[in-house]
């Protein structure tokens, strides 16, 4: 017997019949004995509906009561699937995040601090299904609250992690994670398994599969997670901490992309020491993120150009603060651009193991890709580029780490 | 100053613009220098919509889950209406049901047991107006709980009283209380005051105005209501307990009409001691309430017929009782109609002044209208007859008594 958390997303949950197709397979796990919590989402469009209802009512809502709002969503279709589980036979009920999932932080946003366990552990003991409203909780001073758009998956996880649960499936509309965006290589490949941390950095491509601070908690808490179809029969992705010896692969994980950086360049810098502070230490200290940074060798030998990438959203916050600083730093011109792409590929080892690299470099090279700027991590090799160049670059990528599926294999999987 | 709570219904909170419309009625009450409570109603649908998918997920629905699905409407529309008096500049937040109201009973129709008014002194004390979900409440064991439909009424009495509140004033889509259902009678006229007892009797007629069971509370309490259009400025009508020197009228309230009573006759029971009881005990015990009854000699003289009226709900059922109990009571043919009416003329004081019931026979008798039964009490007189001379008596009788208003009169208070 194992403890399970089963999480539904929006889509899965939009109109009785869905819930209908969710009990039974809460059914089926609460039949195979185990102890199971559900986790639900808003129908489809329920949040985006309530939201529009906030700023309709006023421009400048209230974040406390944007959440009693907009939490409502999610009470329903907790209730909804309680009673749908009971007409299948099964004893549940649902609670509400007020009566388990203390959260600290801003309204809207906030991050879970502890679950009220007793009543779950009474309800799991007693062969009862707990079924959970997703993102939501209750202040210090008894007020709901939020997590934040996506915050249901944190949910699941944040409970699976209060109740000592054995593992947290998350059920959505794709059947698990796949090597790349599926949109730009259609021959994507889904991966049976993959670790936390390669997860967190394929989270960017294609679909959000899961939410990013869920992955980051589950990491922590050594969790289990596992993606699956809600709505087809398939083994889905497994994502674990460590690549058992029965995981193995000899390549990459995935590659992932990112269109959401902007290149920033200050020319003829004087090459001194500190110069590098003076430009990024303004910039941290007005809360910007800088990814990469390429520092190059002007012709005149004693100047240098600096080329860095910030969040594109922070692009003009970035150049007004280095403006305001032009006399300290000492540069003489400021260039940006913000088409541009980051291209990466991901996997454990990657660092150890240098021939991956050495792979990507020489594919791109041969697609005659310019690379702007280069990083590399534990886990992950980066590439900037511009980005007309991002899809052809995955591409090649994507065959040459041999990742490209069989003609054969998706059809075959969709039958296992 | 000034404690009141104002009431909203679900067609006074039925979108946004509607919404500001109450804030601005809000805001009026606070700016007079009053303290605020606003308890509302779900937008017009949205309960009936909520009940619907309750239906859908499960044919018998657990009340438990029940309530936890249909009591997210009003907490949306309370999270709404603080923002949108935020955004008009007042100090405004709203507590949820499981905040403040304590209930007892049934779920799905539970009663009000205590308000948390610590909370609520808090917000008044320091200019805030409270903002409350009508309809529900939490339960001893920390569960989500109903008062019922059309409990959002009981929410607002229960929580004026709970917080000794001075007045509560209830908004809705008509503009007070009238003497008699306007569809049968178009020169109805709106009363301006009207005492609590001639309320619960007069709230069958027509659209049901207020809820039964929160009249009752309020008389309990003493708390004075007023009934006001939500979307009118017009003065409404009191609920009092008495009728002040300056409220004195020289005739009845209204006229009251009731189509859900059936009539079963009993023919040739035997005219002995307990013959009533026989045939009333077996009724009461299986819950069945009896209202009107009359006991007529038959031409033989040792026997008699009897005639009653049961709720039409409940006529096969109460038919079902006596035909077990036939040998026991001793009659003769069980004969039974659905098609009756019930119309009663409603007044403080009509016991005392018998010449108002002579009024009431004297104008029903020239307008040919045969009467099955009569009943009366401190303030009401009713007569029983067939369904298809119902109209006919309350438009008779209220000429009779003078109510009907004259053809400028709507006119002249619309202007005030």
């Amino acid at each position: 017997m194992a403890r399970i958390v089963m999480k539904f997303g929006g889509t899965s949950m939009a109109g009785i019949e869905r819930i209908r197709n969710v009990a039974s397979r809460v059914k089926r796990e609460r039949e195979a004995g185990n102890e199971v919590l559900v986790v639900v989402s808003a129908m489809a469009g329920e949040t985006d509906r309530l939201v529009q209802l906030c700023r309709e009512a006023s421009a400048l809502s209230d974040p406390k009561e944007y959440d009693v709002v907009v939490a409502s969503g999610e009470q329903v279709t907790a209730g909804l699937l309680a009673m749908t589980l009971q007409g299948m036979g099964l004893k549940a009920r649902s609670f509400m995040g007020w009566q388990l999932v203390r959260s600290v932080g801003a309204h809207g946003n906030s991050r879970i601090e502890a679950i009220e366990r007793e009543l779950l552990d009474e309800a799991l003991h007693g062969g009862t299904v707990a079924v959970i409203p997703g993102f939501q909780g209750v202040s210090e001073d008894g007020r709901v609250t939020t997590l934040g758009r996506g915050g249901s998956d944190t949910s699941a996880v944040g409970i699976a992690a209060g109740v000592g649960a054995d593992r947290c499936d998350i059920y959505t509309d794709v059947d698990g994670v796949y090597t790349t965006d599926p949109r730009i290589v259609p021959r994507a490949r889904k991966l049976d398994f993959i670790t936390f941390e390669e997860m967190l950095e394929l989270a960017g491509v294609g679909a959000k599969v899961l939410q990013t601070r869920s992955v980051g908690l589950a990491m922590r808490e050594n969790l289990p997670l596992r993606v699956l179809s809600a709505f087809e029969d398939l083994p889905g992705t497994e994502v674990v901490a460590e690549l058992g010896a029965d995981m193995e692969r000899n390549t990459i994980a995935g590659i992932a992309t990112d269109r959401n950086e902007a290149k920033i360049t200050l020319t003829r810098l004087a090459d001194r020491a500190g110069v590098v502070g003076a430009v990024l230490g303004p910039l941290a200290e007005a809360g910007i993120a800088i990814d990469m940074i390429v520092q190059a060798a002007s012709r005149e030998g004693a100047e240098s150009d600096i080329t860095f990438t910030v969040p594109t959203a922070s692009l003009h916050q970035a150049m007004a603060v280095i403006e305001t600083r032009k006399a300290d730093i000492g540069y003489d011109e400021m260039l940006f651009d913000p088409n541009v792409a980051k291209v990466s590929i991901v996997g454990v080892g990657i660092r150890s193991n240098p021939a991956l690299a050495a792979t990507m470099f020489k594919a791109l090279a041969e697609a005659r890709i310019n690379l702007i700027a280069v990083s590399a991590s534990e886990i992950k090799v980066s590439a900037l580029m511009t980005e007309d160049q991002m899809e052809t670059a995955v591409r090649v990528l994507h065959t040459a780490f041999g990742l490209d599926s069989r003609p054969d294999e998706k059809a075959a999987g969709a039958a296992a």
